[in-house]
């Protein structure tokens, strides 16, 4: 699925949900094997029992990984398992070289057919360029994150400034930006919002509506609704644009909502709450 | 094998030399097939050829990955081979919030047994501190990179200046350090050297007398030597320390050295004009 399919959905559905498959082996419901096939069963009750209420799902890699091979057999079957209706995410946060980053594009938009994948900036162009060649595919870049380490650099003051003629904003003529607007400005300079979304958190409510401001365009994935303190109604009141332009992510809120037999039907209910709320907001702008 | 033993190891054997087993499925020698097996025997083949060389192996974890579960497999099996003589080191480049980095540490700590893996700094302390909490293990932190885009972030200068009490430098009272200074200044306050190092690229040779002084007692992987154009007596030059404190890396001019059947000749031929050419530089400091 592409970005102008994305928006469709949004609109049709009436969501923005995505929901994180970041499935921890040690807190699989009762009844759940802690191994490969007991992850596998996990993801696709979880799928089936949210699929009405969200239009994507992000599979966060680490968790995956740390099963060894098994937990990739494990990713692949889920990924497998997501259908085409619904835009798929590798959470991998991946970036090096343009000749190592050639092979982890090709890790997550061949050997595993994601629609998108999160990407690392620290090593510059050349490590996101090889992602953003595949035009049919959406390279989704970290701009300010949801952690307390996005203080350490992401908000430092940099010199330089950000890349003026994309940011048609009061950020405009700022020269004082922060690491993170850089980082989002210089991307941006890249490719088209067609291709490239950004990672900012919901947990930086008070961010968000300049972000916004600077980036009308652009999709943003917006994990650390939930478990991690963000408001969905901040988010959604200044992160929204006329396309929608934003993909909340919850995982553990929804994943872990009863570790007993109703999880999935728990895990529904959470999922229908957030599109509940979601419908709200994309009325109350006629998107 | 901790920094403690690595140390010993380079004196010992008068070489800070690094092989890249960055091992591309479509660049095998004649004789090999483009499949999982190949590339074992293949890694077999140059780990076996340059053992004497060399102190340390890395793992291209992007190369592997991008062969889907077979790959894996390989890395497995690779790993397996090298022996514990050798400081084993995942480039993995990972780095998420708190409890994926917990699992991506499990992933290439435990699951696979390396002693150390490269982490990307971006989104600050707690992605990088699950790594730190394995202590008989090692955190390499990038630093200041061998590509072309590390002048797009990494060089910009930052407000905030680095962090004064660890560096006993010429860039103490600089208030306007670049932003790996600050990265490697910040990430040095939250742990040792002798648990954390920083990748600090072979093409950066103008900065690397600089970055040492201001970091006298850390270990630099130091990848760029050979193919991306970096030069070892530069580096040895001004990078090395009392404890050696380099691990300068070689992937693509000793895997490619020869694509004929001579290959693993080739391969040891090189490795032994790079153990040559640092002996000399080692012997010249009494190290």
């Amino acid at each position: 699925m592409q970005i102008s399919e994305l928006i469709q959905t949004i609109q049709n559905k009436q969501s923005y949900l995505c929901v994180g498959l970041d499935t921890d082996i040690t807190r699989l419901p009762v009844g759940f094997s802690p191994n490969k096939q007991g992850v596998i069963d996990f993801n696709k009750a979880i799928i089936d029992a949210t699929l009405e209420s969200c239009v994507a799902y992000k599979i966060n890699t680490a968790f995956y990984e740390a099963m060894g091979i098994p937990g990739w057999e494990a990713m692949e079957a889920t990924l497998a398992h997501i259908p085409s209706t619904h835009f798929t995410i590798a959470d991998a946060k991946r970036g090096d070289i343009g000749n190592t980053s050639a092979q982890y594009a090709k890790t997550f938009f061949e050997i595993l057919p994601f629609d998108s994948i999160t990407v690392a900036p620290y090593m510059g162009e050349d490590s996101v360029r090889p992602f953003l060649e595949y035009k049919n595919k959406v390279t989704i870049v970290l701009g300010l994150t949801s952690n307390k380490g996005s203080n350490d650099f992401q908000q430092l003051v940099v010199q330089d400034g950000i890349e003026q003629a994309l940011v048609p904003s009061i950020l405009q003529g700022n020269t004082q930006a922060r690491l993170f607007e850089k980082v989002m400005s210089k991307v941006a300079s890249w490719s088209s919002p067609s291709q490239l979304m950004f990672v900012v958190g919901a947990t930086q409510s008070s961010e968000i509506e300049n972000i916004r401001n600077a980036f009308p365009e652009h999709f943003f994935l917006v994990p650390g609704v939930g478990f991690q303190g963000g408001s969905l109604q901040d988010i959604s009141k200044h992160g929204l644009n006329q396309n929608g332009g934003l993909l909340v992510n919850a995982s553990r809120a929804i994943l872990y909502a009863s570790s007993g037999k109703d999880f999935a039907e728990e895990a529904a209910i959470i999922a229908q709450q957030y599109h509940f709320e979601m419908k709200q907001y994309l009325s109350a702008r006629s998107i």
